[in-house]
């Protein structure tokens, strides 16, 4: 499924370290929210508030969780779980596109 | 109004210029499109298919339409019409946060 259907979408972006990741707000009935966005190619360190999923949609990246040394590499179709009040490094070679679900 | 309610998205990203320029885009039930997106701080030149009507959210930019002489500065609230098969030149110097309305 390439698109979300039936939504809300905030009109201004949200832009993270110097625009290396932009990413759009969408809104669901539910009361759910998720993020669209993109990566730039870097290596960045994101706080996360509340429990996250990143699923990749486009694009590869390598992935450190806070309090890990292991670094996973993820790819289309994949996603990773990040715990909420945490953080996690990621590493981007070309732009990723990844959808973010809240918890 | 700070969001588009009732419409589809699409999860990937539009990345233009290395990044300067991110948009996603937004399907309405009546078949027209737009893009939300922001412009980093560059100068660069958009190239139309469709007429657009540019629409400033946040931010300021001096816009230079292809065959004229004239810069125009825009804010938030303003717009500004852009023929089809044309192009014009945008200059920012903070983050520009649009829609970008096809005709």
């Amino acid at each position: 499924m390439s698109q979300f259907d039936n939504v809300s979408v905030i009109k201004k972006s949200n832009v993270y370290f110097d625009g290396k990741c932009v990413s759009h707000t969408v809104l669901f009935a539910d009361g759910t929210r998720k993020t669209v966005g993109v990566i730039l190619p870097s290596t960045l360190v994101f706080n996360t508030g509340a429990p996250e999923i990143m699923e990749v949609l486009g694009g590869r990246c390598r992935v450190r969780l806070a309090g890990s040394e292991a670094w996973n590499e993820y790819g289309a179709g994949q996603s990773f779980d990040v715990p909420g009040n945490s953080s996690f490094t990621i590493e981007t070679l070309e732009n990723l596109d990844y959808v973010c679900h809240f918890a």
